[in-house]
Parts: structure tokens; sequence; C-alpha cells
């Protein structure tokens, strides 16, 4: 099986925790896309669910499979959430997300959520957070350039404003910037992510401690699931 | 004096703090407005600096008064910030700020300013802070019910969403929501501020925990200088 194949493996065994009558958090990207396609699939069978997307891209891939969508303001508290991520920290299961820059709404949905399903493939296992990849910041345009000195201060030794295909800057769904932070192995992911929670001009960050109660791991002969 | 009278004799004299060549953070408000328009007096006299405003508003008094602005992306450090606040807690000089809905730009000016003067007028002083302001608590819109309920969870015994005055909800400079967030008086402001910028959808609040390096308190004489 190729990449795809194992995030589509994975993806439809995710599917396949959502129950009748459940209100599901609808995570972006690549791997939840084919979530969303498996679970529109599920709902034209009868599947009886309400669902929270967490970017404008899911809300249309769930429109177009027929899923019916809800809102906070009518449910605040989510039965499951569903999503890919960056990085996954064997044995903790702290992660990374954000490289598909929905991150914030991503955390809103993951933390409103009964239980949180991560689905990736066999390259986003790492024995320490940031080996490979570098912490997504979500922060306000209004002096950003004041706010990564302070990310610098705190052992980001690289800083790169994301941007567009078009090399544009670019503007998150919730019209802020992100910043993506080298840090390297981080060694106490929770202590990090207080200190950026806690810098003025933060919006939210792509680590998420604590958050996942299931990982499912798809490799090429298997799909593996790992709890805390 | 009248309290407008009180306001305007303490935002002269934050106003005299400004040196020729300096870079001024602008606050905003009504106290902040009248040094505003102090320092466009000193400008038109020959005074030489740059400014960067905390709001849309104050920007607009600024160009009025004649001050030429400048950005973060030209200035990441400032040498001061002048704003307002809504209570000072005596002793501490801890601050809740935010009734005029700009905390967020004025967090960020005030971090970024090696010097940072409050000015009010006598009405502002508590002993305890939240002993009589709301903390406003700028959210993310998507998933504030969610929010909201976690900053429930925290003490928070009235949470109101800031409403415009035709009764609509507010919207800030940075697309947000505001919730004032009734705590009554604050045990352990640094404590409370940590745990609300660890909360997932907050952008940031109105808690200002050392902060002040001078506050400025116009009473019916004089002009009271409080310091760390």
């Amino acid at each position: 099986m190729n990449v795809d194949d194992c995030k589509r493996v994975a993806a439809h065994n995710a599917a396949d925790f959502v129950q009748p009558g459940m209100v599901v958090g609808l995570g972006t990207g690549s791997t939840a896309a084919f979530m969303i396609e498996r679970l529109g699939e599920r709902v034209a069978e009868g599947l009886d669910i309400l669902a929270i997307p967490t970017s404008e891209e899911s809300g249309r891939l769930a429109r177009a499979a027929g899923i019916p969508l809800t809102s906070f303001a009518d449910h605040q508290v989510l039965d499951i959430a569903i999503d890919g991520a960056d990085e996954v920290e064997r044995g903790t299961l702290h992660l990374i997300k954000g490289l598909g820059a929905a991150l914030l709404r991503e955390k809103i949905v993951a933390q409103a959520s009964r239980r949180f399903v991560v689905i990736v493939d066999a390259t986003k296992p790492v024995n320490q957070l940031g080996e490979r990849a570098p912490v997504p910041v979500e922060v306000i345009p209004f002096g950003y350039e004041a706010t990564a000195n302070r990310l610098e201060k705190m052992g980001a030794g690289v800083i790169r404003p994301r941007r567009t295909l078009a090399g544009e800057l670019l503007t998150t769904d919730n019209g802020n910037m992100i910043l993506d932070c080298v840090f390297g192995p981080i060694q106490d992911v929770q202590a990090l992510a207080a200190q950026i929670d806690g810098t003025v001009g933060v919006v939210e960050h792509g680590l998420f401690p604590n958050m996942a109660t299931d990982v499912l791991v798809a490799t090429e002969r298997e799909v593996e699931r790992w709890t805390p």
C-alpha cells in the first residue's frame, strides 16, 4: 500500500467509531478528507449524526458528502472528534498539528469532544515531539514581528511565516497568520505549551499535549490502535 | 475638577514623559484620547516622534493630530506606551483593561515597550483587582459557547458577550468577540491570567499583571505617580 492507501484504511477504521446519534467533529487535511468521505457513505446508508467541521474546507467536503452540519450554538459538547496529525509522540501521544493551517478550530473541537481519535500513517510517529515537524503558532498579524522575537527567545531557532503557494502571507480562517517555529526535539511539551500560551500576540499553537484518546496508525499491513 | 478634567490633567502629564526621537505606543479610550491630543500639540511645536496606535480609532485620532505613524515592521521595540486602564490594584499595579475592546493590541504594544505609563482618574484604583470591573476576554467566535463554559468552570459567575450600542455582538479590530467575565475580587491575578491564557479559544484577556512601570492617578487636587 502507498501512503494514501494507508491513510484511507486508517480513516475508514476511525469512521467506524462513530455511532448513531453522535455529534462528530470533522478534522481537516488529507487523512481527515478520507474519513469525511467514508462518513458520508455511512450517512447515505442511514447513519443519523450531526457534525461540526474544523475548517471551511472540511465544511465543503461534508456538505458535498451529505453529512448534516450543526454548530457550537446548539452543541457545546461533542461525542467524538476525528482528525489527522503531523507528529505523534510514542508513549505520551502528544501531538503536533497545524501544517494544514486549521489548528485553532481543530483544537477547539478536540477540546470540546469526549473522545479524540487521531488517524495517521506510519511516517508520523516519533520518539520525541519536534524531531521533524515545526510547531505552527497562530498569531495576530498586528505586531507579529515582536511576537516572533519572543518565540525566538523561547528556543525557536528558525521562524518562518507560513506562505501560500503563490508566495503571499497565508491568512487563516480566523484572519490570523501562522509562524512555523523550529524548536527541534522538545524535552517538556507541556511546559513549552504553557509558555507559548502565555505569549502576548499568540492566538494558539500546534502542540496538543494529553488530548488524543486514541491514535490509529496505519502501516502497510495493519492499523494499530494506541491509547495513552 | 470633574472626571474629564482629571483625565485630561493626567493625560497631559503622561504626554510630557515623551522625549524627542522616541517610538511611542498610543493607547485607546477616553483618557488616551486626551494624551494623543496633547502629543499632537507637542508635535506641532517640533517634537520629533513616531507612534504605533493600538486601535483603528487611535490611529484616526493620531493622524488628525498630525502625529507620524510607524508599525511593528519597522520597530519591534517601543520606548514608551501610554494608555488608560479600567482598574488598577494598589501596591501591585496589576491592571484590568479592555472595556474599550482594544485589549489585544494594547497588550501587544505594552509588552513591546520599555516603559508602560498608565493614566487613570481617581475612580480606577482598587484594593483587589476585579472588585468592580469584569475581566474582558477576547475569544475566537468559532465555538465561543464551549469557551464560555470553560471560563465559567474557572470561576466566572456571569459571562456577558459584549454587544454594540445597537445590540449586536461586538467584533473587535481583530475579528474576534469579547466575553465580559465577572470573577469578583481576584486572589491570585497571575495564576488566573495563566489559566485563561491556557484556555483553548481564548485569544487574550484584560488582566495585565506586572506590566505597568508608572501609574499616574489624577485626583481633584494633584497627579500622583505610583511605581511598582
